[in-house]
């Protein structure tokens, strides 16, 4: 069996070797970039990691592994226009070293090209394979504008942003495999134990990235610490906090919230201070925790030696312990 | 055999009675709204009309029917940001009526359900028409590209225009009629006849749209006439003029696009006079003419009594004596 970094890899030589028509440049030229940028490649790692769990032949995987993956980076690009974000993984985003029209042109383009990896599958798996693709693709559109639907609300409950952020990060990882098990021979049942497997998953990754936004380490996590806070973005542990504080700690949080401090600084500890009299960090990795053991509960159901399943199971518990 | 109010009545039925999730509001009713502005429905009337030309049976293309239809509604969309446009189809465009974020996404989304729609077809047709799609999907961006592209060049040749519009506009005329054809069961090399009509009817449409917006009628033209005068828009008329002006008549005309008067009227008068000079008209009508009888030869190649062809040559012909 392949380990993730035999996978990635595969992908990253994939992703170079693709090749595109030299003009319009300002339509290709972003493109080239944005998949340029690295990442950890995750969804489609995953893809190939749940097709090799099935089976020993991954070929079959790789070009909708490759739709995946750049299905995800161009909901990256124009979620960075939406979020008139400036930097993605320490670059300037698409739409800030190009311009804004190229980024929503050259993500249309990204997206097609998806289909284009998507629709290169045994023609006996497209329709299928295509039906789940394009049901997520929707859901991560639906995510996306709950997401700044939220920024908008002033009360955004539990359930509503562990909702948001199963449609917006959640159900690609969790298609993503199912995809690959799909591809390599899974039934339907074991496809559907992949994808809750990676539902469950992308729920914990995403409350890491929360996390991680406030208890990171500055050496290694890649952006500055504290952004979410001072952008009052509704994070899961805004969320927990607004819930479990009341009186004077409760007036406290909403004063920050609705304060534009001179120094950020100041914001980022003031709250963090109150995260941490509410032990908001506890609560957070706690679900973080029940969030891996139910998706491993889902791998578990699999019925496949440990041995067979233990890569991925050692990759995604990698994942978790990830700092960037 | 159907007629094209028929067939646009099926079509106009099927997109009303597309059915949406209530929620996220700001995403669907956006898409309602763009699809319910209307349009002749062009691309969808021809994919029918070109299986009907093979098949009686019309049904098996009524999906990516809307599916086109649906792509080209979207490419709308996204281009009304890229240009600014404030009014499609005399109602205000979705980011003006809401605002770019939500007409990126919807947008998006759109594109994904075009998709959805395609993907309905018997899967032994599946692989054939999502090629199709996709390659002319990306096509439809480069031409759109190039359209940009052009705005800042100073210089764009008949044949770099004729390709700019061939990609933007001709290719979905053909590859719709194409994948009808496909569906009718048409063998290969009638689908590539079916496309290549397409394709000429396409240019001739566009240049058609370029002549309207000069020498259309104020009381039927749906938009203000002399639009692309003022602002200095490469249509094939001033593509035309440009080549064909000589002397004082090249200064005038070149001191009008380097003018912004203060009465869009004088500057639209005046390029009007101008191309009334040099018989742009008549140059432009003639190349109309030689595109729609190009297209109307590789129809004739197909192998049916005219009979068969005659509904498509009629609606094909009142298209190019639109006057909106």
């Amino acid at each position: 069996m392949l380990t993730d970094s035999n996978i990635q890899n595969i992908i990253n030589q994939k992703i170079e070797a693709i090749s595109y028509p030299v003009v319009p440049a300002n339509l290709y030229e972003p493109i080239r970039y944005a998949l340029s940028l690295g990442g950890k490649r995750l969804r489609s790692t995953l893809t190939l990691m749940a097709c090799n769990l099935f089976s020993d032949e991954i070929d079959i995987a790789i070009e909708p592994a490759l739709g995946i993956e750049i299905f995800h980076n161009f909901t990256l690009l124009h979620d960075d226009i939406m979020d008139n974000a400036d930097k993605r993984r320490c670059q300037p985003t698409v739409h800030r070293k190009w311009n804004e029209n190229v980024a929503i042109l050259s993500g249309d383009t990204m997206q097609i090209q998806a289909y284009q990896h998507l629709a290169q599958v045994p023609a006996l798996f497209l329709p299928q394979v295509l039906k789940c693709f394009s049901k997520t693709a929707v859901e991560v559109c639906e995510g996306q504008q709950l997401d700044m639907d939220f920024e908008k609300r002033v009360e955004v409950t539990q359930e509503d942003y562990l909702e948001m952020i199963r449609l917006k990060t959640a159900v690609l990882l969790a298609a993503s495999l199912q995809i690959g098990a799909l591809l390599g021979g899974a039934t339907e049942k074991e496809a559907q134990l992949l994808y809750e497997f990676g539902s469950s998953l992308g729920l914990a990754f995403q409350l890491q990235d929360d996390l991680l936004d406030v208890y990171g380490d500055p050496k290694t996590f890649g952006k500055n610490i504290g952004g979410d806070i001072v952008s009052n973005k509704k994070t899961f542990l805004l969320i927990l906090a607004m819930n479990m504080a009341t009186g004077k700690i409760k007036e406290n949080l909403i004063h920050w919230m609705t304060t534009v401090p001179q120094n950020p600084g100041d914001k980022i500890r003031a709250v963090t201070e109150i995260y941490n009299t509410l032990e908001i960090k506890l609560l957070c990795e706690h679900q973080i925790a029940t969030f891996h053991a139910d998706a491993l509960g889902f791998l578990e159901s699999v019925s496949f030696p440990y041995s067979r399943k233990k890569i991925l199971i050692d990759y995604v518990s990698s994942m978790m312990k990830r700092q960037t």
